[in-house]
């Protein structure tokens, strides 16, 4: 069974991690999906931020040797014709709380509308409650410290701009 | 009794026209009232955003014949002004889920103190929970099949643009 | 348009009075339904309760002269068979938070399926957020003061028990 | 990849089918898991509420030839003992709202406390939102039509006693 | 300023004591107050739950030297009664999700409606967001392992049932 | 103890005065800390929203007499090395809902995750549940009484625009 993570991964935290390492742990193949739009600029480009995953699948020791996870760059369409394009069966998304989960839903019922796409949920490790690509980007640029909230390369890549 | 169907209706979905539906097999009078602030622009023009609606209406079989269903537009006043303007006694709304009663609530709230406007909410159909204007629209143009989740005037408007 | 406002009001507390009392300002007729379970004993009997939601309506000023207002039995069948035989078109409830709107929404649904009728929800007044029969019970058998909260009715009661 | 489907069962509904169903094209093995403390009497005994189950699956046209569902008896242990005992790797479980979440929360970081085991979450069907096993009992108690909510089977195992 | 931290605490967690020790970090005075009815019993007698929070708070380096924690029995009194004879004037409790939130708040506000005790929320910390005295019990009911989520003693005083 | 209350404060609302009058009556020492970013433009100029702030706690009966509160500028930087540069220990906020508290538990965790700040929550009067800054300016706006929603100050000021 295959399932796609998407995100804008901009950038990617340890959060992202550990959800995409345990995906990996459960099924045969996770792709991680930096969907954005062709025509908006994000903190990073998508290069830099599909450079960033692998850097930070490579630095985590459970992702580090797995060989079922690829990356991939999703511009511009809709989710569910990309999983139907590759094969994958499912959406995989860490949830936070119950609010997150309302605000997801609508667009997990449109993809099982569009395609009968399924997105199966998985709970967010606690730790990690905290962490997320724009709180992250936030507290950086106000000089705080985010090290250990994402992979040491995003700290080094954050750092440089 | 009158009641007021508020919102951008930008473009009006069928999650829209069940509500009007149900509203006017309830009460004496609906009037769907497409508010919007005259200094922006929206996907639609209020005109076209209006003659959608009124095609909706006349598709579907429980509004085709309803004599008991007005359509206006409400350009950048208060709400509750409005309502006293025409005798309305209540807006009502659909309501999806408590995330989105969480975020009704203090409007609601502010007509009552404003001029003691009463709002009523009845729960959408679950048919239609991830049916909004927004990702309408979004699924739209990324190229998604959205007839079935508007009216067909609205999917040949959409099409056509 | 008449409706139905059904609840154990056990006993009856100034919020209920509330939503009757804007229940009646709105619609035709109002039905409040005291609905129990013949086999279980409530803290008061059905008779009590009934004569207590009487005399908190004469107390209040909104609903004292209101003509439009019945007060009704439903032992042990299903609110929908009631609402049916009655004529009302509509169930209307307060609802105090987005985790109310989850509690009330499965019945709302269910009501729907079996006999279409609706559910109407308004906000209730935030001053009675924190007031509900089995909190009123609990703070007046530890000895809280509960007066304003209840009709003076009520309160007599609860304390001559 | 094998899961289990955990629950009460009491009596199996088509929302819980349902889940059976999507569970079964994605996963190569589903257990459906009718958890059970053996010091407590439910409305039906365990022994009929999985031949329910069992009837419920033959009649979906989704279940009725998938080779790839067991149904099991787990009485008085702990979830996660009986999933590494038949070598599970997750837990899957229906969802209906955000309240639904913050409830099953606790319970899947314990499991993952526990052995690691994993909860997947998905999205219920919402033509099901108001299917509960509870809700039902109740509704058929009051005499109400619950048939195109339960399985045949279960209509009329109910309507037997 | 003196706070107090009610409960049932039946038994102590890890999590009770985390609020405890963080409290006693910030307000001059902590009181551990274990609020219970008289009349029922719960799963440890009051005298051994006290016995175990003063055995948690001296096992854990936060709180064992602290001089500004106190435990109290609370018995069938209203808990504002009580803070206002001790002098304390706001009551503290965590707080797990927005769920928690809804469930709290109406006994906050009846609190400061009766003599206008304050009640502070501090969010529980997340390592701890299964952690409740209830699924505590069940779990080691079960054969559960616990060892990490109740303070040392707990265990043993479970275990010795 | 000294505690910040942070907001926009854009403008200061009677809900804001309503908090930072209850802090006083609880705290030693409360800095309602107006927080912005230089870069951007709000309704009002800073130093303007301090001026209402400092009219609106003269206006108040609670807050006319206290010699406890402070009103500071944080211009662009971290909210937690402003609290420990002023021996803060602590933030305090108010809480309207479930929905609220996710929303801010991100920024409390991450601000315990940086310095051990803590947050603390207290309930919103349910009088101004309906009473935010962003609400205020828009119903003045179109036109709205918000008479009783500000300070006197305030409506001066936003009649004065």
């Amino acid at each position: 069974m295959k399932v796609v993570c998407p995100g804008s991964y901009d950038p990617v935290t340890v959060g992202h991690i550990d959800i995409v390492a345990r995906a990996a742990a459960l099924f045969d193949e996770v792709v991680v999906a930096v969907v954005h739009n062709p025509a908006k600029t994000g903190h990073f480009p998508v290069d830099e931020r599909i450079a960033l995953i692998r850097a930070g699948l490579a630095e985590d020791e459970c992702t580090a040797g797995a060989d079922n996870i690829a990356i991939d760059d999703v511009a511009g369409g809709l989710l569910v014709d990309y999983c139907r394009d590759i094969g994958a069966s499912a959406v995989l998304k860490g949830l936070r709380s119950g609010t997150d989960f309302a605000y997801e839903l609508p667009m997990a019922l449109m993809n099982r509308h569009l395609t009968d796409l399924e997105t199966l949920f998985v709970p967010g490790d606690p730790r990690f409650e905290h962490v997320s690509s724009s709180l992250i980007r936030e507290v950086h640029a106000l000089g705080g410290d985010i090290s250990g909230l994402v992979p040491a390369a995003v700290l080094e890549a954050m750092d440089a701009r």
